[in-house]
C-alpha cells in the first residue's frame, strides 16, 4: 500500500523561510525512514503512517516553539488506487482483517494514552475520507466517537472535527484516525490543518 | 444538498493580521448569500459552488495583490450525508441527471474559457474525492483529463494535481472540477491549497 502526505507549514511572520528551515532540522531522524520531494507549494512525505506522523508532530512542534503564529496543512492519504505500491510504505496498522469497530476504537484510545506529550499546545481540524464503499459513513461515526473519547475532541463543525491539547497527543489521535477507520485495505484520506500561537479568541 | 467550505488564508508576513482583514472586505459583495462563521482557526463559508469559488478568488486576489506571499487552505464539501439541507445551497449545478463523462468534460471547459481575469498569478493544488462509490476513481480520472485541457494544468503529484495561471481560470477551474464529476447528488470533496507570491524556484 502507498501511502503519505503532501504538506506545507505556514509560519505568519517576516521569517517564515527562516522559521521552516530551522524546523526542518526535526525531520532529520525520519529522512531514512521517508522519501521527501519538495517544490514550490508543498513537500512530500511518502512512508507508513507510524513514521509519517511523528514526523509532522516533530516539524511542526518546532515551528511552533519560536512562538510565532504557525500553520502545517496536510493532505494525507493511503490505498488511493492510483498509487504504485512502495517497500517504504510497509506498515504494521493494516495487518489482519478489519476488526469490530468497538475494538479498534479501544485499540487507538490506548494508543493516545500512551503518546509522548511535547509541552507545545495545539489546535487540530481535520477531515476524513474513506472512498469506494457504500457504507463510509458508519466509519466516520464510529472514528468520531473515538475522538469524542480521546481526550482532544472540542467541537464538531461543518466538514470536519475540531480537536485541541498536547501537540503529542493530537498527532497520535490523528494517526489512530487516519489508520483505525476505513478498511486496512481502504482508500482513506485526510485533509488537516493544525495551528499554533494564534492570536484569535478561542 | 449542503455545501460549502472551512477555509484560512495565511498571509507570510508579521502584519498577517492587517491583510486578512483587509483582503475580508471582498467577500463584501457575496455576504448576503452565503452564511460566514469564523473561529480561531477556520472561516465556514455556506452556500452554492456559483457564489462560494468565485467569492474565494476574490478574497485570494485581495490578499495576493498585497504582494505579500499567501496561501488560501480550504476544505470544500458537497452532499455530505451528516450534513443538514439548507436553502441557501440551491445551486444549478446539480439540475438533472448524470451526463456522460465526455459531455461534462466539455461544458467545463467551456465555462473556464469563459471566466474573468484578474491579472494575478497562483498556483494550486487540490485533491478530489468521491464519496460512497464503488468506481470512484473513474470519475477522478474524468477529472484529471478535463485539468491537462483546461489550460491552467501544472503536473500530476502524489496524491494530488498542480494547477498555475490566472487566478481567474484557476478558481473557475476548480469550480468545475468540484460540480462536474461524481454524481449531481454525490458526496464530493476538495482538499484545496491557492499559492501566490511564494519565493520558491518554480
Amino acid at each position: 500500500m502507498f501511502s503519505g502526505a503532501q504538506i506545507s507549514l505556514y509560519p505568519m511572520t517576516d521569517d517564515f523561510v527562516g522559521v521552516i528551515t530551522s524546523a526542518l532540522g526535526a525531520l532529520d531522524p525520519y529522512r531514512e525512514r521517508l522519501r521527501i520531494e519538495t517544490d514550490d507549494i508543498s513537500t512530500l512525505l511518502v512512508g507508513p503512517p507510524e513514521v509519517l506522523f511523528p514526523a509532522l508532530r516533530d516539524l511542526f512542534t518546532a515551528a511552533a516553539r519560536t512562538g510565532v503564529h504557525c500553520v502545517l496543512s496536510a493532505a494525507i492519504s493511503r490505498g488511493c488506487p492510483g498509487e504504485p505500491d512502495d517497500a517504504i510504505c510497509q506498515s504494521a496498522h493494516f495487518d489482519g482483517p478489519l476488526l469490530p469497530l468497538a475494538e479498534r476504537q479501544s485499540t487507538a484510545l490506548s494508543a493516545v494514552r500512551e503518546a509522548p506529550m511535547t509541552d507545545v499546545f495545539s489546535v487540530a481540524q481535520f477531515s476524513l475520507y474513506v472512498m469506494g464503499r457504500d457504507r463510509h459513513m458508519d466509519e466516520i461515526y464510529g472514528c468520531i466517537e473515538f475522538l469524542k473519547a480521546s481526550g482532544q475532541f472540542e467541537s464538531s463543525k461543518h466538514f470536519a472535527t475540531k480537536l485541541s491539547g498536547d501537540t503529542g497527543a493530537l498527532f497520535a489521535t490523528l494517526e489512530q484516525a487516519f489508520c483505525s477507520f476505513g478498511p486496512p485495505e481502504g482508500h482513506v484520506t485526510i485533509d488537516l490543518t493544525v495551528s499554533a500561537n494564534s492570536p484569535s479568541a478561542r
